[in-house]
């Protein structure tokens, strides 16, 4: 008998009756011949509204506290799903990350899972039981303080369960159909895309594609652990996310699946932009300046430093970010003023990145061309480029990512023929 | 240094308000010199609010997920109040039960506390910050899950930590100004009491008296924890539970405090009274009727029976029991009527009981006269009648609790001449 791992977003147990029905789905998946073990985010703002509590006592809450308080979200919504189950007449246990086995770092907040012990979930299905986790949170290695994996940190412990107990499937339900070629609020005609590889649907959540965590694919790879993505709405297939040779299995009306050149456009629209103006073009300034930024634990993303210019010898250094780390980043880099001496620090947040994806296009010349005739076309002006073997990426102005997402889905011809995409919800963590 | 071990129940953390200002009378202890460990319950409604979602989601949930669900109160009043210590300054670090090593039995619900481990709370101590414990909750030693210790739970935390610990005094915070010699919304003229004895508290606790639980004394008896029952609104002496022998230390205006007869008048109106009616006098019916109930894990209150009728060789039991464990009680008894063989069960819950309370009972005769004539001076019938060496306790009619307790306080002069007492809010648990 196999085992399947759902994890369910904090929309999908919003309340009483979506947790009824998601007990109820759970139960059918039981019945079908499967061992389960369902993954849970907290229900519906419940995060939010404990981060404003937070708030309200405290402007700058320890890091272990807020874990704590935190994770009480996934505490109550497991243990509701668990009694919906039990009044389906199926046993069902729930278990905090830290019962579970989720053995985290001591970062607070944005803790790294560095092992699974698995033991006493193995025990509750070999019980027959099914098995409810607390998705998001898990407990410190050394300090066996409680931590937190971060925004999407469910979906990452659904992989790391699944690959702990050698699952068949995890499957993240989530309130659309799957992954799709553009979001379809924003590109009416864009399609559900049957399958992807681990790369691909990095590179789609990396730059801005909300549907799945990047940590939780990263993590799918490694461990060739397959993610379908479907709705907990219908029971339709959703997006299948596989190793790159097995994505033409999973054509769709018996067709044998071609390798698509672009498989989707992504965006993202919470990034900012820091530039350090007249930075002294002498060796080691621009490593001083990553470290820091590095040593604040902020992920820079893409950068761009313009040549030297002779009479100054000086050049600009402008980078990307998230935005909630913009703050912090201009604190550490204004330290630097004196031993690095640059001149000015520029911050801007209304600037978006608009992604293509494809695994094709490492065999398609003229690629780049198409997509930046298609923006040229519509009147936007490209603020930096960034490009990886299978993605393209380039930064405009905030209020241009919706133009410029439908320009290079229309360039590609992604779209479908009719509006095929529901969306059903909101969205959960 | 010594350790203060200081309890707040719901309503001193109802909102963040109220949280901030507990924050700063730890703050002010912890400045006092002092080694501070904080119990804390669920803010406000939360664990009433938590109830209701399970029972949207199912009838009768299963006690381990019950305990999941309300423990995450503790933890949201826990991690807020840390906060809003550390943003005064001081470092608190929060801890649920299982982290502070509260281990207890497996009966979900109302957990027994059977051991504690408080190595991770030494060592915060011994790092200088603020404790804070989650109050009402453990682990279970043998299955390792989540227990919850019932109503009043949090006050038997903050002693049996207090014990472990070896602290010098239990401080108990709740919204009134210490234990009254009855309950002041009923008699307005009733006074705070300066000292009671453990014994005299426990059967102030067990007849009714809201102030401090049956299990927190017993605890604090056995451990000879001297406990402060003490309002978190002022900074006035509460009242001191203490050994019998010590309770003429607390004397308050230089007076050496003489041994009162009558301590108090407790009442309660949370029992119900079931009749067994013709239950056949033979040897080992009566057991069986207990150990039934004693099986359902009910705790039977007083238990009277009747003198067998010769002509039918039948007598009535009677008993009392808490009314929330009446469908319980009489579901079991409902079983026995074919082995037992007795003819009706009856279920009254309009009944309450009166209690006077007093050590100095012990040697003053005529106490019990001197109560039933007060009670039959207002015209007040007793219905049963129980006595322990220092509580003589009544049961009359629901409506006439008021008045029986207004004429046990006027009979024993326990009254002051002006109204002192001031209730600041609702009650926690």
């Amino acid at each position: 008998m196999g085992i399947v791992v759902q994890k369910y977003g904090g929309s999908s147990v919003a309340d009483a009756t979506s947790i009824k029905r998601v007990a109820q789905r759970i139960v059918e998946t039981k019945k079908a011949g499967n061992d389960v073990v369902v993954v849970v985010s907290a229900m519906g703002d419940t995060t939010d509204e404990l981060i404003d509590l937070a708030n309200q006592v405290s402007p700058l809450p320890p890091g272990r506290e807020l874990d704590m308080l935190l994770t009480a979200g996934e505490r109550i919504s497991m243990a509701l799903l668990a009694m919906a189950i039990g009044n389906l007449g199926q046993e069902a246990r729930s278990f905090t990350g830290s019962q579970a086995g989720v053995i985290t770092d001591s970062i607070h907040g944005k803790a790294k899972i560095i092992d699974v012990t698995p033991g006493r979930l193995q025990s509750a299905i070999d019980d027959g039981a099914i098995v409810i986790v607390a998705g998001f949170q898990g407990v410190s290695q050394t300090t066996k303080d409680i931590t937190t994996l971060g925004r999407g940190g469910s979906d990452t412990t659904a992989v790391a369960l699944a690959a702990a107990l050698n699952a068949d499937v995890c499957e993240i339900y989530t309130d659309v159909d799957g992954i799709f070629t553009a979001d379809p609020r924003i590109v009416p005609k864009a399609q559900r895309i049957p399958a992807l590889s681990y790369e691909e649907t990095l590179e789609m959540a990396a730059n801005g594609a909300k549907i799945l965590h990047l940590r939780c694919v990263e993590y799918a790879r490694r461990n060739s652990m397959p993610i379908h993505v479907r709705s907990s709405f219908s029971n339709k297939t959703g997006t299948w996310v596989v190793a790159a040779e097995d994505v033409h299995k999973y054509s769709e009306e018996g067709q044998p699946m071609e390798q698509a050149i672009i498989s989707g456009v992504a965006h993202d629209r919470s990034e900012a932009k820091i530039t350090i103006v007249g930075v002294p073009d002498k060796v080691g300034n621009a490593a001083a300046i990553l470290r820091a930024l590095g040593d604040a634990l902020i992920n820079v993303d893409m950068i761009v430093q313009n040549v030297s210019a002779a009479a100054t010898g000086r050049t600009d250094i402008s980078f990307t970010l998230p935005g909630s780390d913009g703050q912090t980043a201009m604190t550490a880099l204004a330290r630097l003023k004196d031993s690095v001496g640059f001149e000015q620090l520029l911050y801007n947040d209304a600037v978006g990145k608009v992604s293509i994806v494809g695994a094709g296009m490492r065999s398609a010349p003229g690629i780049t061309a198409t997509f930046f005739e298609a923006l040229a076309n519509v009147g936007i002006n490209i603020d930096m480029i960034s490009t990886s073997e299978i993605r393209i990426s380039v930064v405009v102005a905030e209020d241009q990512v919706d133009a410029a997402v439908n320009a290079a889905h229309d360039a590609f011809e992604l779209g479908s023929d009719e509006v095929e995409a529901v969306v059903y919800g909101g969205t959960g963590r």
